[in-house]
């Protein structure tokens, strides 16, 4: 097994660069956020503005109709879908190149027939991250449909127990890796100091972060922001893209705790973009 | 009878410390804010907002299906239920840590059944904060529940009234601690120089706030302060807390007044976070 | 007739007083804000939200129910009422001390109802601004209803036109205060140098302000300023009370047109506080 | 044909005057944007936000219902109208002197009715600017409406060759002039280093403006910010308040992005107010 790689600043820098002058909104990702059931929705607007502030040329969200209310209110520059209005979902899942599963989607019958859909419509080129429920669903399948896409999971601990098989205390790195290398995936193993597992067989470790972050919809944000990067920074290195993504999450809420006690993910999403000037 | 204690600043540094390391949102409380009619909706979103921004770990609220979209484009931090129905209300009630009953609830049929759930499904070992419509409620039966769980009123004067039965002229010292003995609760007095009286015997005063605060939401505000504190310090003595969490409201708008004619309800919401920063 | 008093800062310094220290929510008015159809729902949050901001005690919207969302998503400190609920409505006026009638509120039949209602309703102790559409209904009936209670017009010149009988270019001082007399009324006649005719026969004129102020919306936000003025500042005389806030609305947009090409509503609600407080 | 001119600040600076004092609200454009379906209301949420932000007197949003709520919740300023109302939409297209067509309208069978109804509704001296899905609904039929009204075509290049039938490839100065005489119409040509093509045959360059705009949203921001201007710089030549309110919407931009890495809609419209304060 490799040694974990400790992130740092350096990390953004060579990720997060100027982009290139002749460009359009089509080259920064056709972003497809699917999740929130009435009761979740504030998960898949989290996601949706993170991706909206982290660089996304395009966002679309799949969201119980009764969203897009709340959803548009807070974030114009997203575009909405009917989750359970299945033509249209497959048709977006279809032009999508990057795909976000999983916040507030919930565990009930719909939402699983919207993850079957999803894994089976998502194009091998585009890049699917599976978060939250849509993991522990996931992990209640015998047989779980694998896309042939790259696929990101970002669970946390718990969540990577019921994927992995691993009870928390076993979810030591060369475990953990073995399992990560099972799903054919990169993971993020969210905790204290999160481990992220790439395909590529490397592996990275956050140090910075912390408890002033344990706030519900930090894990919805986190999503939004890998999205977008992956979206639009294309041409890097998947595994180092990944690595950016979630080290600029901490970072900013780094940053902002050394003047809020606690920093909410909407904190975190209003400061995406000024703390990426800095390194273009 | 004790004597009062004078609150100063140094209650808030005794209770709001830097967070251990190595934690997560389910640390920090599983709030439940129960409110919210049609016509008051406002009083459930000002309590849920304030819980979130001081540092609640999860926050569900539980209110009119119609007003999940004003609470979504505000605070999509925090996850949503329909209190009119019963069976998800129960089980959000049973994983509840901190429950805050009353803020817009209303005094009709449908407010009274949510009341009387809350009262006999509440954990024992959980924090209830029973405010504005709900002390109204209880003061009208005869025979009023009593949960077995540690109980904080938050009664303004004319709402004391109710509950003890001392007019109120009659709410002296003496008399308000035989009546919130018998209640065997903690009760926040609210008034000019609000007191606190503690289960454990003690009587707390608050020598800040005033006229600056007086706007619709101002005590609706204060619940989900209350709420977010009692969820995420339960290892330190609950009066002290409580104390801390009444100051805190006061603190920031007593800041906020030096350069506001009035302070907003959503003024003090705003400002926890930074105000907070101060003492960790 | 008299001349004209030129309104200075000093109209401020003379209303926007501390307030007493041992006083709540009920001492700053109990303001009713009608209006807002399913059109022009945007008028009545305006006027909503600049009693609240101005430092109302209590505000509450009677409005098209379907714009409860809007409003409590810009606004949670206000409570909503169903209009075309004629009991509940005709309740809250009878319970309201300041009343505000017309901002969005159309020109149908149900608005000549809801007009009807709120004449033949509004408590003999209280103040009614009638504004917009209302005052062009009551100028299309035969015999107006005249409350008996304080009112204040605040037409433009058309609708001035409409409500006195005399063309824009007839309304001279004189004239004016005849027409304002027989209304047995304050008149606020919102133009170029605004004017202020009062009940007592004085007048005053409006020498700041200007086409900075030229957006929909601007009149709606006025109303909401003079009701939380004429429900706080209670024990002043009317005439000071009415030409300071109507001084104010100006102040804080010519203070704000420093910095902006054009001065929104929202923007001169969201500064009313600061600009209150270097007066008091 | 004429050389292109370069467009610099000075553009801004000879349009953006003092306003006349004496001057209201309806001096300053009856604006209406019609656009937003169910799945895209954010881009008509933009352009009527841009237009109110950038000096529009009125502004109007005919869209769908289910919008209202969301635009409300952002831009209380705005009236609303349901756009399949095609009785209240006839009467609004004919009040307006200033109409945007196009943002997030869509392409299906209603859109074309809208479409229809305002071509042949519009006021022969009112500007109508079509946008987006709009010029691809033109661009299908055989026969095309032309309204006798002053028109502004605004096409990102895709959209560009549908409407003249020219490839991106072919879209070369002269070409695109062509076509743009045939059109009889200012068209701006939107793309790196954005062209507009005016009426009296003089063509302007914009050499500002960069990849940190690629969001979608932008397009639609543009849309309300040349119906500002078109609404209210009556009085100027049109070429030269269309190239003022093309230069203004990339100088905000260009001037947000020292601090943002990627500039938003929404921002741009934030600080349209103070950017054009500069000027006046």
């Amino acid at each position: 097994m490799e040694t974990m790689k400790n992130l740092t600043t350096l990390c953004l820098k060579q990720v997060i660069k100027p982009r290139p002058k002749q460009s359009h909104k089509g080259n920064f990702g056709k972003i497809l956020i699917i999740g929130g059931n009435k009761n979740m929705s504030g998960a898949a607007i989290m996601s949706a503005s993170a991706a909206v502030h982290a660089g996304a040329g395009l966002v679309t969200c799949a969201t119980d109709s009764s969203n897009f209310f709340a959803l548009h209110a807070r974030l114009p520059e997203a575009m909405v879908v009917d989750h359970s209005d299945f033509e249209t979902l497959t048709q977006a899942i279809k032009q999508a190149d990057t795909i976000v599963i999983g916040p507030g989607l919930g565990l009930d019958q719909l939402a699983r027939q919207i993850l079957k859909i999803t894994l089976s419509t998502v194009s091998p080129t585009a890049t699917l991250i599976i978060d939250g429920s849509a993991i522990t669903l996931l992990a209640q399948q015998n047989e779980p449909l694998h896309p042939t896409c790259q696929v990101i999971y970002t669970p946390h601990q718990a969540e990577w127990a019921r994927l992995s098989g691993l009870a928390i205390a076993e979810q030591l790195p060369q475990a953990n890796q073995s399992a990560q290398q099972r799903l054919a995936a990169h993971v993020v193993l969210k905790k204290y100091h999160t481990e992220i597992y790439h395909q590529d067989g490397t592996i990275s470790r956050l140090p910075i972060g912390g408890p002033y972050m344990a706030t519900g919809g930090m894990g919805d944000t986190l999503t939004g922001i890998i999205a977008a990067f992956m979206g639009q920074f294309k041409t890097l290195a998947p595994a180092d893209v990944l690595d950016a993504a979630v080290y600029l999450h901490s970072a900013v809420a780094s940053d902002l705790s050394q003047s809020k006690y606690v920093v909410l993910p909407t904190d975190i999403i209003e400061h995406l973009q000024a703390f990426m000037a800095q390194f273009s």
